[in-house]
């Protein structure tokens, strides 16, 4: 087993490759840019799926599917939209031994076709909040491409919905986000800052964009949940009109909202350390992992069974265990399932048999201790969120810790090139000046956080009067 | 509302057709031959995703997820699998901008591109078996499109194995087969023959395929599953080899199979009837509706007491509920609720209320009777057992019934085109037999069955000795 370098910011994109490919997690798929999903990988989008789709369902949002293949024509119905995206679409052009009279897309995102329908369903206000979802995979052709961060194809949850009222939508993007930010925080435990994207980084078509933003260990941003307001732009584009209970038509207002894989490079990359993954235990798709350990045939039989039994209670009680009785020594066997990321090892050794105990590992401090077998599911339990806790923790000061405030360009820039982290200085307003701050530092405005990012000042750039306090970074 | 005219063999596609976007499952997509799975559809999806699923990873598949998008060059790596499916292939040539070099297929199945990893994963007997699946989206450019039964893009799961032995890979298609039946029959109640197909008829690429047959209320067969065994030919192409115990190097023994979004189509065309759908309970989103009734504005509020409270009971037992209070009359609702196959309603008027009663209407039968409140649970968690019942045995008498033996060839075009459903006949096994019978009546072999497929008589066509005993008919 290959030992990993601690993963500081300069080897962590190294350590980040080759962490998903040892864990099988992950493996590069042959067209650029797409991903083979292992199946422990897949186990912890699905454990993600679970969370995310019963709160989706418990927000309104009713499970659909649309096609993947889209008529080019839809794409170009919204003018901001089509610029936004056509740079990054796959077109069909040949298909069943023919030329397509016109060329088809590969769904970017699914607005287009989606809201062509929303067109015909929605006639009054009765038919109103319409609210769907689905979990679909999209393409993208990007340039640049990291697993799980961007890719060429991608899995996404994508939500739409349609209201009567402007105050409606406003209502729902609150709650979209503070949806994802207690699935980011309560199940990946991964702080997000949430806020207000400025209109150079929004979304291509809406009237505004809020996202979550997470600091990963290498000191970068990364936006991993976007909530867009589109307002009646695309509602004008696809003539989503309904009849008021005042008898007068009006174009729906929509909003769209969606989480993708990028979730699962957000997760390695909050938590992961020098020996690999480490995953917070309700994501995890093994809690806990057992271990036997004997040394003669003699120990083999009672310590197998103690195993069996152990494995068999774990289970009983919901927890999701494993045991590793494969034909390697047991140093390695550790090695192997710290790589992984399992939050608990339980070894099992003649000791532990003749005691009525075992060993009990920690994956995240490391910590070991013996525990009766009468205690055993309560400790797992209290374990269990425990870990999770301290890994909220733990990376809620990391983003503390690397999160500073400056009003000055030259420390702004200082921080950014050598500290990297977050930045939270004003700014005027003025996209010139987002825009020289990035050509100049490659910092972006990451958001303006809902929480402190007003406020009066002077713009970190162009030092005038400035009343927004954006969180700058580099990002992925 | 619209009524139904009996969807007896001459008009049942236009019923079809009607009933499956009156009753909010399906819109047609764009693009031709791709569909819309609205929440009411979807949900019957979502019911099958998790029956199925469960199962599936019961006998040991693991969730995956492989790329979409498939260079041209891994499809034609097997000689049989490209010339099945090359025909029906979709093209990518432009992406980003720009010409790709080499075209690049959206998945028609995803044996290449799975398989082009095995090679890498499999290096020994302990990496076997390998199990694995995924739920995911396909694209076929089919000439012919019916909604659900065959279309460019439809949902599916595929599960891929390869075994050390070709008697393992043998155990596996038994065990996938009675699965499936498992499947068909106990959760969707609709009745399936399984048996092995005949050369012409199996998957390109195949060693052998298995597959389950529907009879359709037209009297069509559909195939409704399959389960291929692809003995050795893809790993030979693949180049799937491993170690094996005694040392020496073994190319595996693979299987794969699959069910798709086609099962809905099945699902409607063997229980629906002229007043629209009929679910089985098991698989439908709402089990239970409660329709409200009153007259006047006194009476209402205790009706809508009582409601509120039957829906919260039937909830916390596990019942799949739902109440109707838009603004229509009762006949209406009652009308649109069957329509959508709702398996039972009940209606709550002012007796009702006095008498601590409820009506129960059954959708299959249209029975009703007077149910006292303090055995509701009971009788409806009763009834819903008797509704699945008895939707099989309906559906099962269906098939006998339509179930016809003949050795006479001039009595088995007749039965063909008069009486439509399966025949029983002898074959000799000559692929010209069998196609001559196709172009004189258009009836295929759907399957050999295991179940009385063999025996000693003469071929249906030539009158030479025949041992094999296929089920004919005519398919979607």
């Amino acid at each position: 087993m290959e030992s990993y370098k601690k993963p500081d910011r300069e080897n962590v994109s190294n350590w980040y490759i080759d962490i998903i490919q040892q864990a099988k997690l992950y493996d590069y798929g042959p067209v650029k840019g797409t991903m083979v999903l292992r199946p422990y990988g897949f186990s912890i989008w699905k454990a993600i799926q679970q969370y995310l789709g019963a709160e989706i369902e418990k927000n309104g949002c009713y499970d659909t599917y649309f096609p993947s293949l889209i008529p080019e024509s839809f794409i170009t119905k919204e003018k901001e939209h089509i610029e936004g995206f056509s740079p990054e679409l796959a077109l069909i052009t040949y298909a069943g031994g023919e030329k397509l009279s016109e060329p088809i897309t590969i769904r970017p995102t699914s607005e287009t076709i989606m809201y062509s329908y929303f067109s015909k369903w929605i006639q009054s206000w009765r038919d109103l909040p319409l609210k769907i979802n689905q979990w679909v995979n999209i393409v993208r052709w990007e340039k640049r491409n990291l697993p799980f961060i961007r890719g060429t194809e991608f899995l996404w949850h994508e939500a739409h919905t349609a209201h009567a009222t402007e105050i409606d939508a406003d209502e729902q993007i609150k709650s979209a986000l503070s949806l994802y930010k207690r699935f980011f925080e309560e199940f990946l435990a991964i702080p997000v800052i949430t806020g207000k994207k400025t209109p150079s980084q929004k979304f291509a078509g809406a009237a505004y964009s809020t996202s979550c933003e997470a600091l990963l260990i290498d000191g970068k941003g990364l936006q991993i949940g976007t909530v867009h307001n589109l307002g009646q732009n695309f509602s004008k584009s696809f003539d989503i009109k309904f009849m008021n209970v005042d008898n007068n038509e009006n174009y729906v207002w929509q909003t769209s909202w969606g989480i993708s894989t990028r979730a699962l490079g957000g997760l390695i990359l909050t938590h992961g350390d020098e020996k690999g993954l480490v995953l917070p235990p309700k994501v995890a798709p093994i809690q806990v992992v057992i271990v036997p350990i004997w040394k003669n045939e003699k120990e083999k039989t009672d310590i197998q069974n103690k195993t069996e039994e152990v494995l068999q209670t774990l289970k009983l009680n919901n927890i999701r265990a494993e045991s590793d009785f494969r034909n390697e020594k047991p140093g390695w066997k550790f090695n192997d399932w710290e790589m992984r990321g399992v939050p608990i090892r339980i070894e099992i050794g003649p000791k532990d048999v003749e005691n009525n105990s075992v060993i009990l590992a920690r994956r995240d401090n490391r910590a070991k201790n013996v525990v009766k077998n009468d205690n055993l599911i309560d400790e797992i339990n209290n374990l269990l969120i425990d870990i999770q806790h301290r890994l909220f923790n733990k990376a809620q000061k990391f983003v503390e810790d690397n999160t500073h405030y400056t009003d000055n360009y030259k420390d702004f820039s200082d921080i950014i090139e050598n500290k990297s982290g977050f930045v939270s200085a004003y700014w005027c307003g003025d996209d010139n000046c987002e825009k020289s701050v990035k050509d100049e530092t490659k910092a972006t405005t990451r958001c303006i956080p809902f929480d402190n990012g007003t406020g009066e000042g002077t713009c970190i750039y162009c030092g005038n009067k400035a009343t927004l306090k954006p969180i700058w970074g580099k990002a992925y």
